[in-house]
């Protein structure tokens, strides 16, 4: 058993602030077994010297556009094209995928990133090379080959090649370490409509894969979208004729949302990652989250990066404060904490497992530093946790992660 | 003299980009003599290792306001009610106000900002704080006492007393190290008609002092400026009927301008300072490039701490992007880092001695670090000068920069 001493703060649910300022963790074979004030455990102690938080959970991101961000000057159709598309080429290179899936998870650990919802590449080889990646760090990866057989030259499958592809890395990598796997188209422009049946029929086929893609990011991609398929109620019943609509599915950014496709995402118990510094970035748009208030649709964060602007869930969750404030809605640092982790978690479907530090979840969890920076000591010297916290989600970078813990071990220190 | 050799760029009107890949920068007696492509000298030569770019110059600050970085929850009017008139009562006590003035200008300094126009507080030794320090390190900041005869109990001048305070911090600190006075009424909500006359008077008596306040930042503040002005044509026209709207003249914010406010600014020939990311973190809404560049108003950067997340021009340029993107225009980062150095010296009236290592100038300069953590390295590695660029505004922190020089010497290293 090992045991940990420091001040905890976790938020399993909205509302359910659970802080101990001299709190204890118990881990047993990676697994919590409790998480309360401190009292002698009796065995060794280890001191954790900062504010101790379940590690961070990314609803989305893609590791092949790692080098591609900050990209300059177009909005999402042109800055794939442009930036995109070319980047991930190279991904057929097995040597090449394997560097930046290395350099990508480390990133995340140095960010206090412990589990991810990560698109790939159109090639088979891109998954396997963040799986194994991510089988060596035992950190907890959901992937998948990118399905876009109508995606420009050298990026395309066709619909037998993306569902053989997608069956035989399910096969591959089911069970092992902490790896899920996503169906992901990248988006309803980049496949036809064979492959989005196809899609389906993977995802019916196999009940513990995700289904990942993109969802009402841009004005311009939302009219392409509708053109094309014109007896569409909207965006979302698009993915929706195809079966693609589900407890298991999770849109990235739903920026653009009727009120008709957020109740019938809650109704389907689907969810959304919410990455605003990519929103931001793009020129996309503004979340609207008091829209998904009114309508309970799940929700999570995601840096998105290449477009979005920062690896760390900390500066997202700044970034997600300014989106709200620029629609009147003030986010409060707990509940933004919370949506980070045991949100991200419930959107991935894997909330019995981390996102808060409960009994019998896996013990992920990131050490912050509330004084990284000369301005954050002054900032929240004697200050409330809810203001430390706030400070360090406006304030805080990768500086501000102390340490990061995987199932108990040690993974990074700063 | 003293020989610098680097690879140097500077940006001394938009679209004049003026890029030294190997660059030499001579300087004799603090003053720039000669910047273009590397020659021998003739004298010993030191390195700069990393881009050089002059001192960033930020239009509007607020030196008080430090502490209060990252304070949660409200817009405009109540975030001054609860976070700032409570903090900036503290700074009656010259001790408190002189440790504060250290703390910020070493910031400044850290993020490689050598000029400044710089909100004080209503205290006439808020001033001589700052500009002790100030003189001390040997930076060039602009300041003045703010007038607001309406403020706050514990924050109230008269307009008499705030007349003679001015005029005695005028006398007492001109001419002094490269200091400069701001007649600044704090905006029109908290001084009378009487003290906006004062202030006008202050302004004509004195043609070397600048005029610094803020305009249309917050619609709930417009609409009470509104309300009580109901005779003016909008917000701009109530500074204006007080005769505080001319050359020297420089407002922070402008969000939400009318044609007919924008055109009398630039004919006026006032300035405005831009400040993304508070804008973004009050949620005041979105500064209006294309509005300002339709009728060629001055226009320079400001960082806007304590309402701004950051004391980083580099991430500011980068937040502006941001803003801009939402508004369907891309900012150029050539355009962005002039904006951030002779774009601000010109809105602040110094552009004849800083801003663009031109001969002449004071040689105020930053080395800039593209590879100052693991993501920038790999993402510059290779890049443009454009490129790079860019990323140092996305990715870039105080970390990105390596050293920053005053006068010719050095005055912060990392």
């Amino acid at each position: 058993m090992k045991a940990f001493r420091g001040e905890i703060l976790s938020v399993p649910e909205e509302g359910d602030v659970r802080h101990y300022p001299d709190g204890l963790l118990l881990v047993e074979d990676g697994i919590v077994t409790s998480c309360g004030p401190y009292a002698d455990p009796g065995v060794p102690v280890e001191k954790l010297d900062g504010i101790t938080v379940p590690g961070f959970i990314d609803s989305h991101i893609h590791y092949p556009q790692t080098e591609r961000i900050a990209s300059h000057g177009e909005q999402l159709l042109q800055w794939l094209e442009r930036h995109i598309f070319p980047a991930e080429q190279a991904f057929a290179d097995m040597d090449h995928a394997a560097a930046i899936a290395a350099f990508f998870l480390d990133e995340l650990l140095r960010n206090g990133t412990t589990s991810a919802l990560v698109f790939a590449t159109v090639h088979t080889q891109s998954v396997d090379a963040l799986f194994e990646a991510a089988l060596t760090r035992d950190m907890r990866i959901v992937s998948g080959k990118v399905l876009m057989d109508l995606g420009p030259p050298g990026l395309r499958d066709t619909p037998e090649s993306g569902r053989a592809d997608s069956e035989a890395l399910i096969a591959r990598w089911r069970g092992k370490g902490r790896l899920g796997y996503a169906v992901t188209p990248r988006f309803a422009l980049t496949s036809s409509d064979e492959q989005l049946a196809e899609a389906s029929a993977l995802l019916a086929a196999h009940p513990d894969v995700l289904m990942h893609t993109h969802l009402s990011e841009n004005q311009g991609e939302i009219a392409v979208v509708a053109e094309r398929f014109p007896d569409a109620a909207d965006y979302l019943d698009v993915y929706d004729r195809f079966g693609l609509v589900g407890p298991r599915s999770v849109f990235a950014h739903c920026v653009h949302m009727s009120e008709r496709a957020m109740e019938r995402m809650a109704e389907a118990g689907a969810g959304i990652a919410f990455c605003p510094t990519s929103n931001l970035f793009l020129g996309s748009g503004l979340f609207d989250l008091a829209q998904r208030d009114r309508h309970g649709v799940k929700l999570g964060m995601g840096t998105d990066i290449g477009a979005g602007t920062s690896f760390s869930l900390l500066h997202t969750l700044g970034e997600a404060y300014k989106v709200c404030q620029l629609r009147g809605v003030s986010l409060d640092p707990f509940r933004a904490l919370h949506l980070a982790t045991a949100g991200s978690a419930r959107v991935m479907g894997i909330a019995d497992k981390v996102g808060a530090l409960l009994p019998g979840q896996e013990a992920d969890f990131v050490v912050l530093d509330p004084a990284a920076t000369p301005l954050l000591a002054r900032r929240t010297k004697g200050a409330s946790i809810h203001d430390k916290l706030f400070a360090l989600q406006v304030l805080g970078d990768d500086r501000a992660v102390a340490a990061t813990y995987l199932r108990g071990k040690l993974a990074y220190a700063r």
